[in-house]
C-alpha cells in the first residue's frame, strides 16, 4: 500500500477502509506521508465526503496515533467539554470552576488560539504565573486534588491530528465535516473523560453558517464519541453576535471574573449555566430544575469564584487574582454610532479586529497582546441614537486597521433585528 | 491576496480570474506558495474544473514563469510534436528526421521518462556520445544548421510547472485534463515552435481512457495554442496495445533505425508517417495524397535515415551508428502462449514490466537500463498456440518480477478480437 493509493481512492469516491485509513495516519504521525500528500487528501476529503463509518475510523486512528491517556482509577465522573470557536466565547473558564465547586471533575484540554482573538490557554495565561503545560501526570493529579485542571495537551498526544491541522490551516481545507469532527474528537479520544459536551457554533462567526450544517457536525461527533464508549452531549448554538460582551485575553477574563463573582449575567453566563446544568443533570441523574438551579448556585453562593482562584493556584497563579480586574493597554479608542437604529455586530469583524489590534495571532508561535481587545457597550438589537457609544477598542500599537475593522462589525438597522436562538438544539443527555 | 484564498476560491467552485491565477503561478515559481498549497490547488482543481478560459490563462502564466524562447529570425516554419505518452511509442525519433528531411525545421523539446519505459531523451542517450542537454544557443543554432534538434528545456523553462508536476506525481493529481493540458502547452508556449503537432493517446496504457475524454484534452490543448498563435493540429490514437513491437530504450532505437531504413512497417512506421503528412500538409498547403507520398518517401529514399546520423552527429554521436544495431542485455526470457487463443495485449503491464526490468525510472534520477526491455513476436489480435513465442525480455539483473509482469500482459481469447481504431480523430490543418 502506498500514501498515494489512499488519496488516488479517495478522490475517486471510494470510501477507505479500516486498513487503509490506519495506515495513512501512521504515515502522517511517522512522516511518510508528505505534507503536500495530506494536502491532497484533505481536500479530496473535504469536496468527496467520507461516510460516517470512515470519519469513526479516521479519529480513532488518529487519537491512537500518539499518547491516550488511562482513565484514572478515582470513582465520579470525568468531565470535558470543547466549543467549536466562536468569539467573546470564555464559557470554558465559566463552566469549569461550576462543575468543580458542584464535585464533577473537570479535566479540560484546551488549545491556543490560532484566529482572531486567542484561545483559553491564552486567556488562562493572562494570570501572572498560570502554567498551562502539565505534564500529564501533573494534569491528573490536579484534577484528583482540586477537582479540575485547564491544559494544553503535550506533543505526544494526537501527533496526527497536529500535522494534519497545520497542512489544513494553509490551504482552506479546515471547513469540512469530517476533518473538523475528526480532529476534534480525536483529542477528546486520546483524554480520558467519560462525559464530554460539545458546543458546537453556527452562524457568521462560525465554521458552519447554517444550524443544519452545525447539527450535522454535532450528531457526526456524538456518534463517534458514544462508538468509543463516551456519554455525549452537543449543543448546538448561535455565533452571529459575539457571546459575551468582551473581546480579548484580559478583557475576556475579566468578564469570566464578574460572572463567576455573580456581577454580571447575560448570554455568556446563561449559556455557560445551560452547559453546567446539563452536564451535572447527566452526570447525577437529576431533574433539569434541581440541575439549573445549583448551577446558578454554585455562582451565587461564591463557591464557584473560589473554585476558580484555586485552580489558577494549583496552575502557580495567585489565587487573589480572581477578585482584581485585569489591564487594558495603554491606547482606547471609542466607537461611536454612525447613524440612528437597531443595531446589527458582526462577531466575524469584532474577531478580525481583535486580531488586527494584536490580541490575536497570524501564525503559530505568534505573541499576543493580552491587554488588547474591544469592549462592547450595546447588545445586538439594542435601538441606538447616532453618536452612542457602542465599543471601546484597546491597543498598545498602531491601530488603525483594528480600529476600522471594528468600526466595519457595526450596521444600523430601521427595523428590529430577529435574533437567531441561542440554543438550536440539544443532542443526548434524555436517557 | 494570499495563495489560501485562491485555492479557497477553486475549492468553492469560482472560476478564478487572471490577476488570482497569475499571482498563484508566480507564488509556485518564486518558492511562495508551500507544497502542500500546490497539492490542495491541484486536487481542488481535478475535482472541481476549470473553465477553457482559467486553463489558458494557467497556460500563459506557466509559459511566462521562465524563460520563453524568442523565435529565430529564419523564415520557413519551426515544427514540434507531443506525445501525451504510451508505451512503445517513439514517433518522435522517426517523425524529426523526416520531416527535416523534407525541409520542415523541428524544433523538439522532449523529456525524460517518468513512469515505465525511458522518454525520447533517454532513447537518444543510447548512442554514445549523444547530449541531451543543448544550451538555448546551441539547439537554436542546431535547428538552423542541421534542420532538426532534440533536447530537454532547460531549468529555466517553465520552472511553474516542474514544482507542479513533481507535486502532481506523488498526490493522484496527474490525471486531471486541466492540469495535464496546461503542463503540456506551457510547455510548447514558450518554445518558438509555429506549428505543433499533438498526439493525444486514449486506452488502457494512457492516462485517458476512452477516446472522448481524450479528444476532450486535445480540443482544449489545440484551442490553447490557437489563441496564443500557434497553429495546432491534433491526433487522438489509441494506446490499448503497445504502437511498436519494441519496448525499451535500445529496443526503441533499433526499431526506429529499422523503419528508417525502410526494413521494416508497422502501427509505429504507419503513425509516424501519418503524423509527419499531415504536418507537411499544413505547413505547405499541399494535398494530401501528395504530402502522403512525399513523406513515405523521405524514408524509402534513404533521405531520413541520413538525416538521423546528421542530428546523432550534431548532438555529439557518430552518424554511422543510424546504421548499426545497439545492444539488449544479457539475460533473455522467452515468454511463450499458455493456451490457444487470440491474443490480447495490455501496454499498461508491458510498461510496468520493462520498468521492473530496470527499462524505466520509479523516481526521478533514477538510473536507466538501456538493454533492458521486450521485443514482441507477436501483434495483438494474432491467432497463436499454447506454447508459440510471444516475446523475449531482455535484463541485466534479477529479472523474476519484470518477467512475471511481462507474462500477466498477454491474455488468450477465443474471439477474434476487435481492434480500436488508431486514430480515433483529427483536428485541425483543414483550412
Amino acid at each position: 500500500m502506498r500514501v498515494y493509493d489512499v488519496i488516488d481512492a479517495k478522490k475517486n469516491r471510494r470510501a477507505l477502509t479500516e486498513e487503509e485509513i490506519g495506515f495513512f495516519v501512521r504515515c502522517v504521525a511517522d512522516g511518510a506521508a508528505t505534507d503536500s500528500q495530506i494536502a491532497a487528501f484533505c481536500m479530496a476529503v473535504l469536496l468527496n465526503g467520507m461516510t460516517d463509518e470512515e470519519c469513526y475510523l479516521l479519529t480513532d486512528a488518529m487519537a491512537k496515533s500518539g499518547r491516550c491517556a488511562p482513565r484514572p482509577a478515582a470513582s465520579g465522573i470525568f468531565a470535558d467539554k470543547h466549543s467549536t470557536g466562536g468569539v467573546s466565547d470564555s464559557t470554558t473558564l465559566i463552566l469549569v470552576p461550576v462543575l468543580a465547586a458542584l464535585g464533577i471533575k473537570c479535566a479540560k484540554y484546551s488549545g491556543r488560539g490560532l484566529a482572531h482573538t486567542g484561545g483559553t490557554l491564552d486567556k488562562l495565561e493572562s494570570f501572572a504565573g498560570v502554567r498551562v503545560d502539565l505534564s500529564p501526570e501533573e494534569f491528573e493529579k490536579q484534577v484528583e486534588r482540586v477537582g479540575a485542571a485547564v491544559s494544553g495537551q503535550t506533543a505526544s498526544t494526537v501527533p496526527a491530528d497536529k500535522r494534519m491541522y497545520a497542512v489544513r490551516d494553509v490551504t482552506a481545507t479546515v471547513d469540512s465535516v469530517p476533518l473538523i469532527a475528526s480532529s476534534v474528537m480525536s483529542k477528546k479520544l486520546a483524554s480520558f473523560a467519560d462525559l464530554i459536551l460539545l458546543d458546537v457554533k453556527y452562524g457568521d462567526g462560525a465554521f458552519m453558517h447554517s444550524p443544519a450544517q452545525a447539527e450535522k457536525l454535532a450528531r457526526l461527533m456524538v456518534s463517534i464519541g458514544e462508538r468509543a464508549g463516551r456519554k455525549m452531549l452537543a449543543a448546538v448554538t448561535c455565533m452571529d453576535a459575539p457571546l459575551g460582551d468582551h473581546i480579548g485575553c484580559n478583557a475576556e477574563v475579566n468578564e469570566v471574573l464578574e460572572i463567576l463573582r455573580g456581577e454580571k449575567k447575560n448570554d455568556l453566563s446563561r449559556l455557560s449555566v445551560f452547559h453546567a446544568a446539563k452536564i451535572l443533570q447527566a452526570a447525577e441523574g437529576i431533574g433539569e430544575e434541581e440541575a439549573a438551579s445549583r448551577a446558578a448556585n454554585a455562582i451565587d453562593s461564591g463557591a464557584a469564584i473560589r473554585k476558580f482562584g484555586e485552580i489558577i493556584a494549583a496552575q502557580g497563579g495567585n489565587a487573589g487574582d480572581v477578585y482584581k480586574t485585569l489591564p487594558m493597554s495603554d491606547t482606547v479608542h471609542t466607537l461611536r454610532a454612525k447613524e440612528d437604529g437597531y443595531v446589527r455586530i458582526s462577531a466575524l469583524a469584532l474577531g478580525r479586529a481583535c486580531a488586527a489590534l494584536g490580541g490575536g495571532r497570524a501564525k503559530e508561535g505568534d505573541a499576543i497582546d493580552h491587554g488588547a481587545g474591544i469592549l462592547l457597550k450595546v447588545r445586538q438589537g439594542a435601538r441606538v441614537k447616532k453618536g452612542a457609544v457602542l465599543a471601546e477598542a484597546y491597543c498598545s500599537k498602531s491601530g488603525e486597521e483594528g480600529f476600522a475593522l471594528a468600526e466595519s462589525a457595526f450596521a444600523f438597522s430601521p427595523k428590529k433585528i430577529k435574533d437567531r436562538p441561542l440554543v438550536y438544539a440539544f443532542i443526548g443527555g434524555k436517557e
